[in-house]
């Protein structure tokens, strides 16, 4: 039985707030059960320095949390004065799965930032993170081809994550903060929207797994991707 | 004429959501118009070294602004490793003015954070912090009360801030952001539930002010903020 | 009755040494009682990039404080690798009330640079600093016109700044260090020689205050300035 | 035909040289055909705040690159003040890989580090990391065990690393350099002696990939790691 | 020749003004002609805690240049967030002479902290910085002894430093800054009161030298230390 | 008797293996005794700022240890955000070293950079660093030379450097870890191959001492310089 008295393969509720906030060219509210991310696309019209005067755009990521996003209060890292190395393998994971469905060359040479900032937690930022990304990516690039800033769409798929564990033994979709603290093992899907791999990130944690298991918890993520990419139509409304 | 078409002496809408998180002890979505505010208070039963052994509490707050809360994108201050000197100014000031309506000895040997995170900004984004930060201290300190971990209330007045200018010439209340960029000066004033001033910081801007003109502006503040205590009554159901 | 035995109205012994060091465009060493700042004014043939190609000038100052200039000795800002945010609101305010009183636009593309740096600290060593670099700028300034590379004078006004509190019930001028860290308030205001305000800055310190107390302090400070505009005047010989 | 003619499912030589450094209780060069770290293990009688008093250790993990291991200098990470977010994130998953593998509780209240210096650089540094971190640490166990400081083995496996790859369609194992830049994915498997996994990380980069391929590179892994433990076995005489 | 039309023997007027500020427990301006720097000397009454419980003391020193004390204007070190690689080696060098003449088993387990803030530069702002180190080292201990708080004298002999270089081909006493940035080679010396040698740093600067005229230096150094020796003990009254 | 039962005047064995990596143009692992330290020359066609459109070039250098390549384990300097005092002193003087024997006018406008990283210390690191360097910057150069970049050879001598001391009142040549710790003075000499001197820097350590004991000091280095010379050669086959 899972603490929350889900069953396997069963999602929290996907909520997708879109235009939460005003100024960026794509914002959303993404969430998954209490996990609460806020998410926003800048639309800059530079490029960093490596890929100047080359014709392509990029487009990247950065990735915070509230202090109080979680349980006890966490250091405030601009406080600190520097992002933890767990902050900064989030921030890239999820800049390169965006990445991984744009045409870069399609999207001129500009560059759109993908703030994801952690309003609650509950397991899974990163995932909703993602999640959430892809959707302040599309209304960015919407506004951009309704601007005709872009004559065709630069971005070639949906993309979606989710986690999966092995927890008490059993193989469970989308863990909450109580699963991911004590599972055995912990694995991020990024997936598209046409059935392929874009990442897994598969950590055994406590216990290795074998590849009978690797496969089981790609299958929960199908499931747990399809459902958020039927809430991605929807808010984007397609 | 205000840009807003606001009279000179009418504040923008105030809204209050008390409970906008849940893990935090006392927490609330604060807005002045546009300018969006999450605060959230966390009672961690330690104090700073330099009060350690003393018997006393202590009250504090951090500020940050999420990466596109402003019309154009800026710096992540994590990621620039270091807070600007505009964001500590403005965290001492939330911490002064919360302090100076709080019995720190009553308030026992622990320690009550602050942080205020702008969601969106629209000018008055330190005021909206303060008036936030006295409900998200009210909803803790309640609790504080209620587990009897407290048997007296340290928070003698409530305390609310608003920021003020001179706009073309003109007296204004409650500054929006295209107000605020062009002001010719700028106060803010924090004033206390009984008409008393925790402080004022009033700065010319392009053109001195005279004595007079300081004092419209503290009446200006006054009809502020009887606005803003009274929804931080309703908010907190006094 | 004042620790120092001084008269609620009376300033300690303001001393202002012209050209204390040589290498500056202008330098002072300038003394509040025991409190000793030295601010040298540099000329710097370039702007801000901000600022950049827009035919304006700027005028901007740094702090700091030497590690023995107080009491016990504290940490050397250089060693810990930041500005605190006390230094940071400090070197804020002495430029803003510099640029409260220049005509950047007279002053061409050109940058001055107010380093104040504290011998000696006894109370009102940012009030202290902001009346000396007044001076330095005046040199830094005069040195400019009888050079021929400014055609007509940038400083509109005299500057001068002044701490009053408000001391075991008593509104008084010109904090020292005792009175200072037991004061109920505390109060710098930033005066111009025309008698027009440039900032004010009053805050409660375990108690507040009211409008009355609020005059009552400006008037003082209107007292102190004045005496302060008379020893600028002399050090310039105007 | 992959650039240095290896077949697809062909390691580069792998060598292993114990006790390259003298003063570590564990130490090894080793190398993944032209890329060479050189690995530390250190044991400390003193585990990390967290872990206090709890009577259980902690293995983790250093991971550098000296400024001239790869064909052009990068900058010296401690010159520029911060470890990169790669640096980082190798560095946390070289730790977990040896975790997996280790019984903490076992290990009683003392922490093994394990530095990986990277002295040349051609692709993999981070498996050849991990597989010869296991070999340090191998041998600073043997030394606590010999030494009679352990009274039962904490190592429960053999682990090791390898990158495979899709380079212009044809699934590869152990990618150098110039397979490293231009394949089109890109996953390190840490696999443990009795076949299991310990971390799975498998990365698009340009172009996403199937299920299929997924445990193709998965096979790939299996022959390399099985060449890898053996030559960790003769590297520690078992 | 010399630009200062001085002897190849011949030193800048030394000035030394004991008790320049007043809450350091020693405190002294030292001059070497227009370099003038700022030497406190503070009492603490803990060590470093590498020498914690070993009933011995510390002497350290910090040193910092005012951003306006040369030329040009230089970057404020506690605004870039760190120093400089000569800042820590000019620093490294003065503690070092210091405690080369102090018994510190002797001093106790207190620590002195010697601060050396040039106010203005002209050359040899490190051998003036050791020189007044001394005198407020001295004026220090003085105290103690005085206090009671020091048994016997840990100072065991005085210490000075002067600069001398080959400028033009001519070897000249305590170079000021227009040689010290055109000569040849360049050596401080730090000498005791009995004629001993406690440090050497000679340095080639586009010309190397040989033995005759390191010694030729030397001599020198003997003749400037001999008037510096005679300078402390006039400003300590011995 | 010395601990390792070498004669005053002996050296321990000097090994130096040209090309150790291959990336870098230059390249070698040099030996004194048991301290190891690879060095590489990296050769790039820009300038630092300070130089730009000047038509000359620069030698610098970099100095790192590796974190167990001492008895205990070191913090790595990249995970504590900063060099030490003592590494931007080392790097210095390594790069001041190598620029007494280059022409930099004949090196045309590039830079070469000395990376000198500590694979294993027992003393004398930073003269084995400077020994070393010489060979790497010799092995760059020779590669411009033949591909024709240079016309003319900007190496003007050889250097080397070595380290003396006062160990148990005898001058000892070539340091190792146990007499540097214990040395009642420690001498570093930088000579060229003509005989003279490009650096000294000699410290007294607990005990000063006199201009004999100077002199003896650089007899002995001479007498090690000679040695390290006909190494050198050796090594770069001339």
């Amino acid at each position: 039985m899972r603490p929350s008295g889900r069953a396997p393969d069963e999602m929290r509720t996907i909520t997708i707030e879109p235009a939460f906030t005003r100024h960026a060219e794509g914002s959303v509210l993404i969430g998954f059960g209490d996990t609460k991310v806020l998410v926003t696309a800048s639309v800059e019209e530079k490029v960093p320095p490596f890929l100047r005067g080359r014709g392509e755009g990029w487009v990247t990521a950065e990735y915070g949390m509230l202090p109080r996003a979680t349980h006890t209060r966490g250091n405030r890292e601009a406080a600190k004065g520097k992002q933890s190395g767990r902050t900064q393998e989030i921030q890239r994971l999820i800049g390169r799965s965006l990445r991984a469905v744009t045409d870069l060359k399609a999207l001129g040479e500009r560059q759109i930032v993908l703030d994801c900032d952690v309003i609650q937690a509950d397991g899974g930022t990163r995932t909703a993170s993602i999640s959430g990304a892809w959707v302040a990516l599309r209304i960015a690039v919407d506004k951009l081809l309704a601007e005709g800033k872009l004559s065709s769409d630069p971005i070639q798929q949906k993309v979606a994550a989710i986690s999966c564990g092995i927890h008490q033994g059993t193989p469970v979709l989308d863990l909450d903060y109580p699963e991911d603290s004590t599972a055995e093992a912990d694995a991020n899907f990024v997936l598209t929207g046409d059935g392929r791999i874009a990442e897994v990130q598969a950590t055994a944690e406590g216990a290795t797994y074998d590849e009978e298991a690797l496969l089981r918890l790609l299958r929960l993520a199908r499931i747990g991707c399809s459902q958020i990419f039927a809430a991605q139509d929807k808010a984007t409304g397609r």
